[in-house]
């Protein structure tokens, strides 16, 4: 399968079928901000239901959080955003575009050790890659998080930014839900939740966009325990990407940040990696963050957040191990790794091979025929019968080629069709989307088929 | 059992418990602003999920969608809310507190049918209901709307809006779902998403906050048709308040808007209030909306946003039926409606008698002595035969009396305790959280029973 255009196919495979639109579109849209429309938002609430089971549902050290967007100044002065949390850019004096300087060949980042802030040097190369013009040495720094004001009356407004990373809220109420449950280290807080940056480089369709999604793991740990549980998350968060996603070993690998990227409190910081269309890039950080986060909360906000260890009784800062993700990035990498072409008698057939678990859909039901009476009720009570275990969707529009087509391109495993004989035998045509191989079954095994399919 | 002081005592308990926090807490807060913590997201998403299904999965003309929340200004002006989104108010010049009018005794507001504005008249007393002082006549009006500005660089800066409603960009994004699923009408948007307020008013817990959750269904139909789905649509909603959720029948009505409070172009408004602890107010607003959104939309941004009319193959522009709730309100109902006090041998005990489908665990383990490594591995064992089924927790913490009186804060149906008998007879207890009620029961029957509870 070619990697040419692959991101131009998806883009439009998921206008085309309700995955995704660009948002505000009949205003012209704003680069950068997207819709999930219905197969997108079944298709991220999958995903989303798959990571909150396994990461706080099904285990016992971990507290699930869903936090405000809207969070206090002084949440985000703390963190460093408000100072620190900048995009150092290239322009073009030419052309006018902009460039990061990480991503530009004869340019890098350097770390201000002393600051913890990033500065651009020099290495080779000062040419545009676009228009060859000459690239601007001055560089200048923006602030990516998005303000607005609280209070409707002018003169009593008060700043608030909107959450420019989600993992803060955790921060922030660690010390409520220590108060609320009293767990032992090691535990976790996991959040799903909201981030807005006022990115300067856009595009690659929901890669890098103003608004977006993460789901974030924050998970406390002794001190002394914290390379321990780093390694244990790295183990968990790859095998989940690899064994529960079935996102393909080729496409997937661990990069070490190298000193100069990595922030200045870190320990230890690795990224999973995709092989996006443009190459590799991240899919989800997972940091050795050590102590720094509740320190620097606990200084601005004068409150206490340190907490027992139970083995010494001593009261210590916990360490950090953190795991986080992109929804939208996760999702893209689902896309990507699930598109297929095949040659086929009617031309190209394109359909998305996605884990039964996630697709959108897990049956279309079809009446042959859409004005035929008897069709539609005999249809309509499988789709009855099936809708109450698991996600079902009905078809009657066009042909059943086409039928087929746009449940090939929408990822729903299997499709059933009830025709004239299916009325006389009790007896419907269940096609497979990968194989297109068809087969006949009673009408009174099907909710069983299918659900020993989704379990296997 | 005593409506006085509900309000703070479910505010506390949900603080005590880890339901809900206020946000950026170690920061002061701020008004109007809620975090949910480990309980809070769990029941908020059992109530989600149980709204999705029943108005999205199982239903054939229904399409989910997740829209952003940074919308195109130019949404807000079609909308009518940066013009007219507008709070009226009246101040008392004596102590400064700010009353709306149409909750003030001897106050009203009046709508202007031209302008579709309200203005505030006097029909009685001027005095202030807090210090009797001297209410000012001279009504304010503020624009609720959140502003915010998209792009990093001064001067090239792009004012957006924080979505005042959710209902928006299933407006925007009509078209877009027209054109991939082709449906027919009758047809539903649902959507589940935040939204953002400068409130003038706060206060009442989670009732009324400048950050919110909505649940919207926005329902097409034939101009002729909207008067029997509007019909159809108030009986669902009212049906999923009271037998899907099993709120109490006495506290929940309808109430009529009146001629002054509707919205001009609504054909009809009627409300699902809730009795809250300070009276009647609303849970969930049903209204007939006609074809003013989408015409509105259609003027602002010149784009068609007719359908063909399948029976007589004539373009329209479909009436909406509109079903718009909180998500917070919805939660704080169903605390309210559960919380009940008892008098007991130790004082009185605090439980929450939620509803099974809702409670954020099904089950509680606990191994009767935490530091026992036999009873902790007998427990694991029970614990992890039951979290594949249900959602369990598992609590060693302090002794069986104060785990007990922990659950029934949480809303645990039942608590699992496995002692020293159980390692020889493979026998545990199980206690019901509403009747106090225990009995022995086999470790292999566990998973069946509770089951068998859950889905009767």
């Amino acid at each position: 399968m070619p990697k040419n255009n692959l991101l131009e196919k998806i883009t439009a495979l998921c206008k085309r079928r309700g995955f995704i639109f660009p948002s505000s579109g009949i205003y012209g849209g704003i680069a950068g901000i997207y819709d999930y429309g219905p197969l997108g938002v079944a298709l991220a609430k999958n995903i989303k239901d798959l990571w909150w089971q396994d990461m706080v549902e099904k285990r016992t050290d971990m507290y699930g959080l869903d936090g405000s967007i809207l969070m206090h100044p002084r949440s985000w002065e703390a963190s460093g955003h408000v100072a620190g949390f900048t995009d150092p850019l290239v322009d073009c004096g030419d052309c006018q575009k902009r460039f990061r300087p990480d991503k530009l060949e004869g340019w890098k980042l350097k770390k201000d050790n002393q600051t913890g802030q990033f500065r651009v040097i020099k290495t080779g190369s000062l040419k545009c890659p676009v228009c060859g013009g000459r690239l601007i040495a001055k560089v200048r720094q923006f602030n990516v998080l998005m303000e607005t004001s609280l209070g409707a009356i002018e003169g009593e407004k008060m700043k608030a930014y909107l959450k420019g990373e989600s993992c803060q809220n955790i921060y922030l109420d660690f010390i409520d839900i220590v108060n609320s449950f009293s767990p032992k280290l090691p535990f976790g807080i996991a959040q799903i939740g909201k981030a807005f940056r006022n990115e300067i480089t856009l595009g690659k369709f929901i890669f890098k966009t103003r608004e977006f999604e993460q789901f974030d793991i924050e998970y406390f740990t002794r001190p002394q325990d914290s390379t321990r549980f780093y390694r244990e998350w790295k183990k968990i968060r790859w095998d989940w990407y690899r064994k529960r996603l079935g996102l393909k070993e080729k496409n997937l690998r661990w990069r070490q940040h190298d000193e100069d990227e990595r922030i200045f409190y870190a320990k230890d910081a690795w990224d999973i990696d995709y092989f996006y269309p443009w190459g590799w890039d991240e899919l989800e950080g997972v940091h050795d963050r050590s102590d720094y986060d509740l320190t620097q909360h606990a200084k601005f906000s004068g409150k206490k957040l340190d907490i027992p260890d139970q083995e010494t009784n001593q009261r210590i800062v916990p360490f950090i191990v953190e795991c986080s993700g992109g929804v939208g990035r996760t999702m893209l990498a689902v896309l990507l790794d699930a598109y297929r072409e095949e040659e086929g008698t009617n031309g190209i057939r394109v359909f998305l091979s996605l884990d039964v678990k996630i697709a959108p859909y897990k049956v279309a039901v079809f009446p042959l025929l859409a004005n035929k009476a008897e069709l539609i009720k005999k249809a309509r009570s499988v789709y009855e019968n099936l809708k109450d275990h698991f996600r079902v969707t009905w078809d009657e529009i066009g042909n059943i080629g086409k039928r087929y087509r746009r449940q090939d391109e929408a990822g729903t495993p299997w499709c059933v069709t009830i025709d004239y004989q299916s009325l006389k035998d009790e007896m419907v045509t269940v096609r497979d989307r990968d194989t297109m191989a068809q087969k006949r079954l009673a009408v009174a095994r099907l909710a069983d088929f299918f659900k020993k399919k989704l379990n296997s």
